[in-house]
This record gives C-alpha cells, structure tokens and sequence, in this order.
C-alpha cells in the first residue's frame, strides 16, 4: 500500500502506539533556513580524558573514584532525579473541596544510574562492533532482572538465563518494589548530554510514567479487538512486507522509520516474535539486537557525516505489573534524533508542536531511503 | 493548601487540563551543569532592518513587497505547511486488512499566516505598552472572526464586536470551513524562530489538533463531572486566593505558574470569567490581556536580563464546533519558555522525558515567587 501521493499532499497520520496524530507538510522541506544553526560535534576526542568523571580510574564529582573498569560501569547518579528513600508524602487533605480537586500530587521514589558503555571515552555505540554492544544489553538486563518484582511472571525468564552476573557488589537490590524501568540514551550537546563519554542511564520509579503507560493501553487495547494478537509484532511484520520504511531488519528485529514518525529521521527497533523484555531474549537475539544497534546508529553518523545527536529509550513490561500487562507489552527501541537537513539543521518541535501538534517536514518514506542508502563502513573509518 | 514538603521531595504533579502527570525533582537544581550554553541573544537591534523580510516596505522570500504598515501586517505564510487547495487523497482500502488497520492518514488542508506584531524590528512584545499590544489581539480577533463557521453559535459574539475591521484587503474567508485556529509566537533562535523582527504565526486546520483535543476532552469531563462549573474558572479562582503560584493577576485575567508546569518558568494567563474565544472580550477585556501579556513578558526578560525565549500560544474554541465543544471550551495563553538557571542554561526535555515523562527540577511554587519580584521596569530601560 505505497501510497505516492502522501510526498506531496499535507496530512496526518496516526499513531497507533500511542493513539496520537502527527501532521506531515513534505512540500515544507523546501523553505530556506536562516535561523538557528547547531555547531557540528568534534570527532577528536581522546581515548582517555583525565578530566573525565566517566573514565576508569577516575574520581567523580562527590568524590567517588570508578574502578579500572573493562566493559561496562554502573553507578547510581550522583543528582538522582528520584532517591530510594526520602519523607514521607500525605497530601494535606483540608476541608477545601476546590484544592483537593485541582492540586494532585503524589509522592515518587526510585532509583537513577549511569551506566558506561565501555572504558573509551570516545567509543560510541556507531563506533563499536556488535559483540561489543553485548555486554551493555546484558548489563541492560541483568539491571532489569535485578529490580523485578519477586512476584513477576518475568522471573521465571529472568531465572532461565544464561548471562553473567553483573560483577559490581556495590548494586545491590532495591529496598522497595519499583513499577518500571527506563533505560535511555542522551546522545550529543543538543539532547542535554552533558559528557561525551558514552553513556547511558536508567531510571526506575514507583510510578509508571506517562509514555509507557500510553503505550500500554493502546497494546492491550489493539490484543482485546485482534484476538490476542500483538500490534508491534503485526506492525513489524507488515513493515518487512512493505520495505518501504525498513532501514535495517535480521532475523529477529525490525528496524525503520516509523509510519507515524515525529522526528525525521526517528527510528523504531521492534522485535518480530513477541518478547515481553530485555529477559526474554537468547544469547542469539541478544546478538541480533546488537546488530541492529549498530546498523542504526552508524547510520545515522554517516547521514550527514557527524555525530549525530538522538534521545533513545528501551520500552518493555513494568517490574511490577499485572499478567495482563506484561502478556502485552512488547520489547521496542525509540530513537528520536532532531537533525532535518544536515549536521547544522534541526527540526524544532516548537510553538505549533507544542501547543497543537507534531509536525514533521520530510515523509518517513524518504528518511528511510536515506537511511537505507547509508549503511557500509563507518564514515570515520574512510577518513 | 500550601505544602512546604514538596519543596524537598520527588513527587509527580497532575495537569488536570491534559489528564497527565509531570515528574518534579526539587534538590536537583543543585546539580552542576557541565553542557551546551545556549548563546545570550543580542538585545542591540535595529529599528529598521532592510535585510528583514517582515520590515515594512521590504521584500519577501519570494518576491512579494510588504505594504508601510503601522500596526500589525498579516500574510499567508510563503512555506505554509498546511494550504488551501491540494490534491484529493482516498486512502488505497485494498483488501489487505493488516494494512489497513495500521497505516492510517488522513489528508488535512488550511491556512498559515504570518503576523507581525509591529512595524518596528526591535519592538518585542516585552518592550511593547499594554495600548500597543491591543492591535494585536484585535487581530488575532478579526482573523478569528473571519474564519468561524457561518452557522457557529459564537457568530452572535463576533458580530457584537465592535473593532476596527483589518483593513487588509487581500485577506478573505477561506474557501473551505476549518476546524481549528492555532495562534502562536515562536520567540528567539532557541525556539526554532528564523527572524528577530516580532512576530506570530497562525495555523487553521481542517482537524482538530491534539493539545486542543487533548484539552477539550478535559474540558468537557470536568463539567459534566462538577454541574456545569469550568475548570479554568474554578482553578483561576482558587490560585487568585492561594497566591503563592501566582506572578500577576487584574480584574479580568490571573497568570502564574500551574500546579502542573512542566517548563521551569512556565505560565498560563487564565480569564477569570468563563470565556469561550477571543470574541468573547469587550474592550476593557482586551485591554486587560494586554496588560497580562506585557507583565509576563517584561519579566521574563528581566529574570534574566535577556530577551527570554519561549513558544506561547492561546487556546480557544475550535471555529468548526458542536455547541457543547464550545461552551466548554476557555480562553487562556500557554507561555513554554526553555531557560532555567540563567541566560544561558536551559531545561532539555530529553531521554527520559521523550521517552517516559516530562521532568522538571524547581517547584512551580519557587519559579513564581522569582517571576513575581521581578516586575516593574524593563532591565533594557534601565541600562
Ligand atoms: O515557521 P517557522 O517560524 O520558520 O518555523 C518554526 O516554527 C514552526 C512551527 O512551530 C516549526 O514547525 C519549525 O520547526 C520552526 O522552525
Ligand atoms: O542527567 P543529565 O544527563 O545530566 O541530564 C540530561 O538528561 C535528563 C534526563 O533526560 C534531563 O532531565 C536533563 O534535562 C538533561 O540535561
């Protein structure tokens, strides 16, 4: 269902994951920009850098030092957005009907790491070969493992596997069951990452936050209305068929640019079979995924021959949930990068977008064309 | 209702007008900030530029000469990213049911304009006075009018009006009957704005956009939940009295921070009285939310002693409407300014907030007791 005519008439399309519309202006690509221009990353960084509170052996803003790590290192963040343990919050219930009714707020612990993707300071996923992107997945996991509820169904998976334990005695399970686990990636200056060192982090809450929620109801919705059938592995299947938006795919992950994409160069990895989470995978998807990590990210670098700067986040089941929840959640990676036109031109997701809706200018079907053509050897590597 | 204990601890906020939650994390503005510094933007403009293609009497991108305007000017936008008159689409229904279910657009058509809010290229709304600021909003007005569906209840209001017609002959009713108007200001190179001389933008849809949906929906719940009483109205009336969010409020408008805000000095100028669009303002009224807008922005840029960037923009009845839509719908201005610790150090609404919930570190609480004592003079004056 090619649909040509869609390059060139503005409309909106509908996202199904999250219930939500996006307006696509392809002709708008043609405006000239003269505003803002991003400054392009330096690509000279060092392998090691002394003033880096990320590299091995070095110490940390409060004065912790890191291990001579060789593959990965967690710690908790240093400025944790939410703590472990903190006082105790009951809304100060008056006899004030209106208050009680509009100021609703509720108390929100948890627990926030960072963790480095390897020792290098200046190895990026894009730069890393695929067995090297393994251990971040299966410290990825092992986290995840750590902080599922005894209860879950998950455990029975998490049990089963066959990784190495994370080997830092210091991460220790958490006092207090938590509800869900986000594990995402700042990538660059422009997405508020304030250390080349490539890193990610994660931070798991009490609450279930907005997005994964959204997402959550539209999966259990679209399982309820399709006989048990699951939207991102029907998604993923159609996309394999219709090539179109496919930029990377192997035996277990699609990945391309979403149908309903926002960002113009936004990427979804889904699984193909079901997977409910990061416990679910074999040593083989586990692989697999890496691969996709890789093709993507190097990519994106080569696109416009820069680091190119991207949010990326793992949705997956809660860490406490329902059955019902976690039969239908189903593993996917986000990557929202904000670059349009070149290493200097970003799309702004601004006034309209932020007061009426997203808009994008180019159609997911031309970025995955790019995309598509950009693969092979890395462009640093030629230079 | 004043809680002290949310000043210390992790707790998440509910904005009643979206139905969503925000993460709020108090203790960490403390941490230190080691990434990209926006540029402090250039305050020394010309009263005339004759590179600007929004100065009057210049030309355009594409050729066209603006008239010697006085007040404000209105044009449609040279890279409309929704227009008029485009080819028909009907969706492909081939009899392929996965894709059908799961690819869905729809095609939407409208109209973009350009508006600027003077003839002067260093006049900002924050240098403007109240009387100044009145012609634009009778703008916005008149533009409002001018698009309304014929048979819209809030015909009778408009025809009352009694401002001064546009008196720009070359703007006429659209051709087609349009479901939304969406009136924004995109201000400074940070928000995605290309040119410094002021000015709005006004985008009308055939559809409904989703944060006036998303709104709408609210909206109507709450009034059908609390006997025909309007969110708004009740929460302008409980913040007027609690005083400690609010940064100015007159007889007509309160404006302060919400309970909810997601950016750090986020604020929503609120009509006090149920008002369903801008035709429902008399005169005085008017002159009431030019006083707010004026107040808001001078001390945005005296927070800081810069010109404050942020997207703003009013939310209103849709033009296309069942009565119920409308008589739920309120008047208000959203202002989404990105700055957070200086001129220099903004909030990024990144990783965790892309792909889980929006964060934000000071309380609202904290953020309008800083807008409210910097009132009075506009630092520039004073230099
Ligand atoms: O139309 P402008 O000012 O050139 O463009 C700006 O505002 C638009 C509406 O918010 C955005 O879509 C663009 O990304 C932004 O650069
Ligand atoms: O924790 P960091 O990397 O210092 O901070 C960055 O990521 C966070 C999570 O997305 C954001 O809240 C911050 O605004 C951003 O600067």
């Amino acid at each position: 269902m090619s649909e040509p005519i869609l390059n060139d008439i503005s409309h909106r399309r509908l996202n199904l994951l999250r219930g939500s519309w996006v307006l696509v202006s392809p002709h708008r690509n043609k405006r000239p920009w003269q505003g803002l221009q991003e400054s392009p990353s330096k690509t000279t960084l060092p392998e090691y850098d002394p003033e880096c509170y990320l590299c091995p052996g070095n110490k940390r803003n409060l004065g912790q030092q890191n291990p001579k790590f060789e593959r990965t290192f967690v710690f908790v963040n240093d400025f944790s957005a939410v703590k472990e343990d903190q006082e105790e919050y009951h809304p100060e219930r008056k006899n004030d009907g209106l208050a009680t009714r509009l100021l609703r707020a509720e108390a929100v612990t948890g627990k926030c790491y960072v963790i480095t993707f390897s020792p290098s300071h200046h190895l990026t996923l894009a730069d890393m070969k695929p067995a090297e992107i393994i251990p971040i997945i299966e410290t990825w996991t092992n986290l995840y493992t750590m902080h599922l509820n005894p209860g879950s169904p998950l455990m029975q998976a998490a049990n089963a596997l066959s990784i190495a334990p994370l080997g830092q005695d210091d991460l220790t399970k958490p006092n207090h069951p938590y509800r869900y686990m986000q594990i995402f990636e700042n990538k660059g200056t422009t997405m508020g990452c304030s250390n080349p060192h490539p890193h990610g982090q994660i931070w798991t809450t009490t609450s279930l936050p907005e997005e994964p929620k959204i997402e959550l109801e539209q999966l259990k919705k679209y399982r309820l209305e399709n006989n048990g059938s699951h939207l991102l592995v029907d998604y993923a299947d159609l996309e394999s068929k219709e090539k179109e938006r496919t930029v990377f795919e192997n035996e277990s992950f699609w990945a391309g640019v979403p149908y309903w994409a926002v960002w113009p160069f936004e990427i979804m990895i889904v699984s193909k079979q079901h997977k409910r989470a990061l416990v679910d995978f074999n040593d083989k998807e586990r692989a697999s995924l890496a691969e996709a990590i890789v093709e993507i990210t190097r990519r994106y670098d080569n696109l416009f021959e820069t680091q190119f700067p991207y949010s990326m986040g793992l949705h997956q089941a809660p860490l406490n949930a329902t059955q019902e929840e976690i039969e239908a959640s189903h593993f996917h990676i986000h990557f929202y990068p904000p670059l349009l036109r070149s290493a200097t031109v970003r799309k702004f997701q601004v006034g309209y977008e932020m007061l009426a809706e997203p808009q994008r200018d180019i159609t997911p079907e031309q970025a995955a064309e790019r995309l598509r053509g950009c693969g092979g050897e890395l462009y640093r590597k030629k230079l």
